[in-house]
């Protein structure tokens, strides 16, 4: 492939023109798929697809989704605090959360559902809102990750409540009449059916524990391919196992369960690109490596340096340059002064130096980073080497190119130092 | 080692409940020792200090530095401006950079010194400034890391002129009038004196290719030990092989170098920590895992999930709660919705779950993240699961506790989206 798939090389230099670099760019025509694709999640009693706001928080993304009927999944308060002001009405929000500040009393108070994902958060909950109905987040046991590495399901999982304590939940329950209507599992599974169908069998376990349950929130972790060798979750593959256990939970106790899943990067991984600049080309010698530096990198996509992710690269010649026919291999770097900002890793060595075979490239031309969508503006090493944040836009259906986020300054950066 | 060296849990007590948590403490003692360490590194004819402003920018800390007598490094315009902004006169600011974005005339006419990183950088510059004075960074060749891994030096560094340009630099120099007047190399060299006697030499064999180079810039990357195991950079042993190797060439030639240094972690490394809550403790069962999770996490120190970094974390109990004699051992995380937010991790191993041996740690209790002043509050996830930026505090020498950057709020997270 050797054009990004939204953005040719005449809308990067439109958007370049009119909003600058570096800039993400979301294609809504992209999201509206992705969206419509979540909707047909396999279910046997109904389905809420809630987008995991944490992947991309920004206010015109929200409302899109709000309009085509996504719910919310929020990791944070503040992320609670954020959907509102986009316009989310607190009943389509829903609060799963490692932090449970002091004062969510308030918050939840106006609608906001919510999973207790400790047995503290569940016991301040019942506190709050004696009589209340609840969600409970389990971690069932399992994950997807080795021992000992970093995991969202299994014992070296900090997120949600061990599974073994089912009955000290149910305790806290009693005591403060709650109604637990929603159990929450996330076990991060990714593209495995066979994981899911074991995973689901397990949250079912927990269903048939609680049966005040009326919904099952699955969570996350659907994968998408952003380069070739990646593979994409098939979502009606991996939900088909966990329709089916669920209609045969029906069939055996009559419990119709309502499912809910919970889809981040599923949902705008693919819808986001970064634009950047190509502002220098630098080599080491005749056996050395050629580099592309960026105006942008870790400061806009941390991906690479964090976990070695793999993101396409196209690069689009500056308007009124040919299109080179040879390629050359270059090293693809990022605008820090830190010798990590490496955009073009080697999978999963965030470390190693792998290089991309692009047109011949020359400083003014363009850098599509695609696959940015998910966890990029939202996760990044924002204000490193005190770059600003970047501007974010959106290529709406009808052609127009929209701002939905203006560039930071400088003054804003520091607008919060005291002299 | 069982206190933080200079935040007691007196002290963490009385911040919070003036600025709450998380917050990132400073304290001015530590900096103006670790500011005269390096005002005496060993030089033969001068030295300048120049503090890597990524590192910690905020005006606080430049300010400090600045009344010490240390000049500043700069790897970004934005660099530049913000240190002025603090009231750094220009004329002691560097600006060596990745990225010249295309103002960068205007800036450098105020009389901020220039390392020119790439041919054209120098050439731009000399086109801008015809028969000005400039510096060169040049990439001496080798680096301290291994082939194909990031690095700064080296044919695998995009960092600096490759030294085999040398005839290019002097084409462009020539072309243009320019005088080099100051050669950069920065090798990350670390703590090995062997290395930096071998760098020196080279570095000098630059020097020797430019009879008006009258500065030799040695960069940063000075270590210090955060935690047991590790080691701090002797800077009179690293030091005098470059001092002598410089004194060696003033025998030989007259000429007599001025000397600089960059250090950015070595200033401020230790001279940072992180207060943070304890606002849950849960566990895995009997044969599982005890986790503390903070209010904190990758949002306010990147490192551990970046580089595996190790950083040592102190337990402060809450006024009123006696010590436990017994410890526990712990798996730290931090407070997002992400597995790899994990601040206890194995070294060098981002998503490997370690344990660390604190006091019986409850909810309501201080958990105190060491050696973070460098690369913390300047390189973090900020504002990933739209948590906040944190405040920043000073201890001052006088005992005075000052804020020096207020927290943020949700309404400037959000403040440049556009409705």
């Amino acid at each position: 492939m050797t054009q990004h798939p939204f953005l040719s090389a005449e809308k990067a230099a439109a958007l370049a023109e009119r909003f600058g670099t570096p800039l993400y760019v979301y294609d809504e025509k992209t999201l509206r798929a992705n969206a419509a694709a979540c909707l047909a999640f396999p279910n046997a009693f109904g389905l809420t697809v809630r987008f995991a706001i944490k992947a991309c928080p920004n206010a015109a993304v929200l409302r899109l989704f709000l309009s085509l009927g996504l719910h919310f999944d929020a990791s944070s308060v503040y992320e609670v605090r954020r959907a509102m002001l986009a316009g989310v009405p607190a009943e389509k929000i829903s609060l799963s959360t490692q932090e449970l500040p002091e004062d969510f009393a308030e918050l939840l108070r106006g609608g906001v559902k919510f999973n207790a994902c400790s047995l503290d958060q569940l016991e301040r909950f019942g506190r709050a809102f004696p009589g209340a109905r609840v969600g409970v987040r389990f971690n069932p046991g399992m994950g997807s990750g080795g021992t000992g590495k970093t995991n969202v399901g299994g014992p070296d999982s900090s997120f949600g409540i061990w599974h073994e304590y089912a009955g000290t939940v149910k305790e806290i329950l009693e005591k403060h009449g709650l109604e637990l209507e929603r159990i929450h599992t996330h076990i991060g599974s990714g593209s495995d059916p066979a994981v899911w169908q074991k995973a689901a069998l397990r949250s079912l376990g927990m269903v048939r524990l609680f049966p005040t349950a009326r919904t099952l929130d699955f969570g996350g972790g659907y994968k998408v391919a952003r380069v070739d060798g990646e593979k994409t979750t098939d979502l009606q593959d991996c939900g088909a196992p966990v329709r089916d256990a669920i209609a045969q939970l029906a069939e055996e106790t009559g419990r119709r369960l309502h499912f809910e899943i919970e889809p981040g990067t599923y949902l705008v991984a693919n819808a986001g690109a970064i634009l950047a600049r190509v502002q220098d080309v630098v080599d080491t010698g005749a056996s050395g490596r050629k580099f592309i530096k960026l105006d942008s990198g870790m400061t806009d996509i941390l991906r690479p340096s964090l976990y070695g992710a793999q993101h396409p690269i196209f690069l689009a010649k500056k308007p009124g340059r040919a299109v080179p026919a040879e390629t050359e291999n270059y090293v693809v770097v990022g605008h820090c002064c830190e010798s990590g900002d490496l955009v073009s890793c080697a999978p999963g060595e965030p470390e190693t130096l792998a290089e991309r075979a692009l047109p011949r490239a020359e400083i003014g031309d363009f850098c599509i980073v695609g696959g940015a969508g998910a966890y990029c503006a939202a996760m990044s090493a924002k204000n490193y080497n005190s770059f600003p944040e970047s501007a974010e836009a959106m290529l709406c259906e009808n052609g127009e190119m929209r701002l939905i986020r203006r560039r930071q300054t400088l003054e804003q950066i520091v607008q919060n130092e005291i002299a």
